[in-house]
This record gives structure tokens, C-alpha cells and sequence, in this order.
């Protein structure tokens, strides 16, 4: 079977996944990188960056890279929503390729979700394809491209909540982050008992952010 | 010192800390218990109810009550909002004198936040007075009938939150359940940036609940 995977989704306290005012200078917008400082010490995203950003990997930081790591393991491709592709306005854009350089993190094919589909276009061994579709229609075009293996739900966090909406997630992996970012792009809104279908567990780290994993339970698969 | 304290406030993982449409059968409204189950279980509460409500105290609950525990420790007075005192319209009713019955477990004075203040009434070793008030006066008074001792910020969470936003709470402690309940009395609303000038740490237990506790910075006092 062919999972559909959330993994390293940073959530505030107060559910933002992503701050307000996100720009080219400001992914995140007002949230900066709040949200993800626990990550970068992690192994997993020192290897990603390679050369690119030095942060020293720090070993307090191993319990979180358990987690950051499995965003990488048994993935055939991946999709995400034209808010996590680029900053606003990249549609106009007919040379942005992503926030990734020549060598994205993805290794894999990954479908954008945009109302204003492009040719695909290739940067390392990941290929974008850009495309118009619902959350269940870009999963089953995702899964035919990940060779049996799973696909990564790769944010933003308004795509996110639209595939949990739909039902079709079926292992999320939250981290949360004990901070109030107050507005900015919520993950919960709307999915009053979501959780019911599935099996919740946590782990603080040392880094004070509480990782939280939800796995569809058997029997409602 | 006198600080201003709240702890065992449950929320959900969207920042709910009591479900919609409350009332005398149902305190949290449509959460049921889910924001309390892991409370039950835990001696601190088994000790308050008594013979009055059977549960068998539960070994892995004791980190849970680790926490559960402090709300009963050098706590000289406390203030609570109409809300908590009483489903809505109690105001209405003479003869409402809390949730507690004969014995209930504040043993010190508490402030019942609310327009319609009556005389104050005691029931066991505690007497709740009620008073029309800001949170700074509320404060205030309990801090006088406090004996030096602190304060506990009772609830529910919409009092909680106004006191967050009046820079008022030196500590807080939040248990954030894994559940997702949709709507109700958000905690986190209004809030951005309020953890700046707090510390913060958090635990899971075995229950799966977090325990994240604020303490102010002592630069911020």
C-alpha cells in the first residue's frame, strides 16, 4: 500500500504553520525561522544543504533528526501547493525553479498544486510538474509516478489541511513549536475530530519541541 | 514574591480549552472529558473527589500528576471567570453555588469573575466572592486575601487569555491533549509574541498529553 506522508510540518502553539506576509526575503513571513531552528542542527538537514549553509550538527539535536529523517525514507515523490513553490507572484515568474537551487532535496518527482500550470521543469534528479488539480487528483497522479513507493505531502500548510480535510493523509508528522505567531497560515482550522481515525503519539526533545505523529488506525484504512 | 499561576488548563492541539455550547450536563460543552481524561486517573484528582467519584489511581499517571499537584501548592487565594463558575445563565439561580457541592477543592478564597455579583458564600473551607472587576483588580484583591502566599488563575480559558493578554501570569502550565476539537474557548487567540518574555519547557507522559510549562523570565519581572 501507498501511503500518503506528512513529515517535518512545524506548527506554532497556537497552529501557524507559516507566519503572515510570506516574501522572497521571508519565506515564513512575520514567523521568520522560528519555526524551524529546531531543524537545522539536525544530520538530516546539514546533508541536504551540503556546502550551501554551515551550521555546525550539534548531537543534543539527534532525537529531533529521528524524526527529520523519515521525511526522506520510502518516498517516490512528493507534492505540495503553489504557497510552499515560491513566494507570491512566482507564477508571473517564468525563470523561478524554486526556493531549492540546482540541487533540491526532493530526489524525486513533485507535483504543484497551481492554478496556473507551466512545463515541468528539472533541477538535479528532482522534476517539477506544475498542475491544476484537486488534492485527490494530484495524489493519484503522485502516486503513479512514485514507483509503489509513498508520497510526501510536502506543505505548505494550507495544502496540508486541505488533503487532512479530504481524508487522504495518512501519516502526519507534526513538530510544534512552544511559540504564538497569532496569524499566518493555520493548520487546524475546520477539522473538528480529525484525529478519531488515528493512532497519536509524542516525544519532547531536548530542543523543548514536541514532536506529534498521527498513523491512520487499521482498521479505518 | 506573589505570583500569578495557572495550571492544569487542558487545551486541544487547536488551542481550545473547553468545547462549544457548555451547560449543566456538559461543563465542556461538545468536548465531553476528552480535555480531562488524563487528570482523572492522576492521585491529585482522586484525592480532591474522594468517595464522591471512583477511579482507580493509575501507576503511569504519575508523571501526569508530578504537574497536577502544583496547583495545590503554596496557592493562598484564587480568581475564575463566570464561566467556570457555573453553566451559562447561573446567574439566574440563587441557590448555584459551583460545580463542588459541600466540599470544594480550592481551600482558600476565590473571585468569581462576573456583572452580576452576588454575596459571597461559603461551601467547605472556601468562599467564593464575586466580584465585577479587570483582571489587574481581580488580581489585586486575591492578592491581598492570598496571605502571601500566590494566586491561581482558575479559568476557564477565556479568563486565562485575558489575563495573558494583561501581562498578568508568571507561570503557566498548559497540557495540550491530542485531540482536535474545531471550536469552543480558544486560548492562544490575540496572542502573538506573549512567550517572549517567558521560559518555556515541556514533557510528554505516557498519557500522551504535553505538559508545557511558561515561567516568566526573571528580566521580565
Amino acid at each position: 500500500m501507498q501511503l500518503a506522508r506528512v513529515h517535518n510540518l512545524a506548527v506554532s502553539l497556537d497552529g501557524f504553520g507559516a507566519g503572515a506576509d510570506p516574501s522572497l526575503d521571508a519565506p515564513f513571513g512575520h514567523a521568520g525561522m522560528r519555526l524551524m531552528e529546531w531543524f537545522f542542527p539536525t544530520q538530516t538537514f546539514q546533508a541536504q544543504t551540503g556546502q550551501r549553509e554551515r551550521v555546525e550538527v550539534q548531537g543534543a539535536s539527534d532525537p529531533d533528526d529521528r524524526y527529520a529523517r523519515l521525511s526522506f525514507v520510502g518516498i517516490g515523490s512528493g507534492i505540495m501547493g503553489a504557497g510552499k513553490f515560491g513566494p507570491p507572484g512566482w507564477q508571473h515568474d517564468p525563470a523561478w525553479t524554486g526556493w531549492w537551487g540546482d540541487e533540491p532535496p526532493f530526489h524525486s518527482p513533485v507535483f504543484v498544486l497551481t492554478h496556473t500550470p507551466r512545463p515541468s521543469v528539472t533541477r538535479g534528479d528532482t522534476t517539477f510538474h506544475f498542475m491544476s488539480a484537486s488534492p485527490a487528483e494530484a495524489l493519484e497522479a503522485a502516486r503513479q509516478a512514485a514507483g509503489g513507493l509513498d508520497v510526501r505531502i510536502g506543505g505548505g500548510p494550507t495544502t496540508v489541511r486541505e488533503f487532512l480535510a479530504a481524508g487522504l493523509i495518512d501519516h502526519l508528522h507534526v513538530v510544534q513549536v512552544p511559540i504564538l505567531l497569532g496569524r499566518g497560515a493555520h493548520l487546524w482550522r475546520g477539522l473538528e475530530g480529525w484525529e478519531r481515525e488515528y493512532d497519536a503519539v509524542s516525544e519532547t526533545t531536548p530542543s523543548w519541541v514536541t514532536h506529534l505523529t498521527f498513523t491512520r488506525k487499521e482498521a479505518a484504512r
